[in-house]
């Protein structure tokens, strides 16, 4: 049993309202040095057997067309330590 | 300038209806292999300056306040290879 | 064709993070009289027929489900306008 | 005090990976009759006083720069009827 995680995150160029509300509360939260926030989504897909590169390539299909639209969104496949 | 990550998800006993979603949509789209499916939040931070120890003491309290809800989610900060 | 609306909050004893940093970003957009936020999501659902009695019911448990988490989340199904 | 809702979808013309997740997922569910699903996010503004013409129209504004990024997704505010 493998961990595959997929991050999605909005391309840099998209204005991201939800980063920009995090960042906006920051000073009234007394928190300084954070110059810039995005927010993402997080997918762990806990796969059964190897994560060898048929997987991955099955991953990576799966992440462009159910997991994120890469029409607006840049996403990242990859293999994570093994739970437990 | 340096990169932190607050990954946020959702405690393992608490039921993820996002994740079950996907799961349940993989085999229509002719996916097998996969046995679970949790969908979180990502958090990207650019720091301005150094991620000390102090800096990162400060994204914890932020995170357990701000960014995930420590009593239903569960969340992990870490250090990102600097962008760039 | 109908649409059906269903909501998804999280229940109002449960700390709502993102809601929170949307209120706490006010004060420095200048916008004051707003003295509470809560995110939550809202799917849209497109029924092929009428919308009666049994398709609702269906989609309630479909809600409770696959939409929302009834442990933390309430939601609310209804018939909107039929689009179009 | 009264209540105001933004609900953001994405415009229609985007792809909504997360509402493609749920229409893929319901066959296996056993359920029939729903031929589209699309996943936004709701907010629900509490305002301390009147929801008048120049309440709204910040609140629009807030949904045109917090709430909502326009170039992907489009926005609705109405005032529901007060809470409680």
């Amino acid at each position: 049993m493998a961990r595959v995680v997929v991050d999605v995150m909005l391309k840099p160029e998209i204005l991201d309202p939800q980063g920009q509300a995090v960042l906006a509360a920051l000073p009234r939260l007394g928190v300084s040095g954070i110059v810039g926030v995005r927010q993402g989504k997080r997918f762990e897909l806990e796969v059964d057997g190897e994560t060898d590169a048929e997987v991955l390539a099955r991953i990576d299909r799966l992440a462009a067309s159910l997991l994120a639209n890469p029409v607006i969104e840049d996403y990242v496949v990859r293999v994570e330590s093994t739970p437990g």
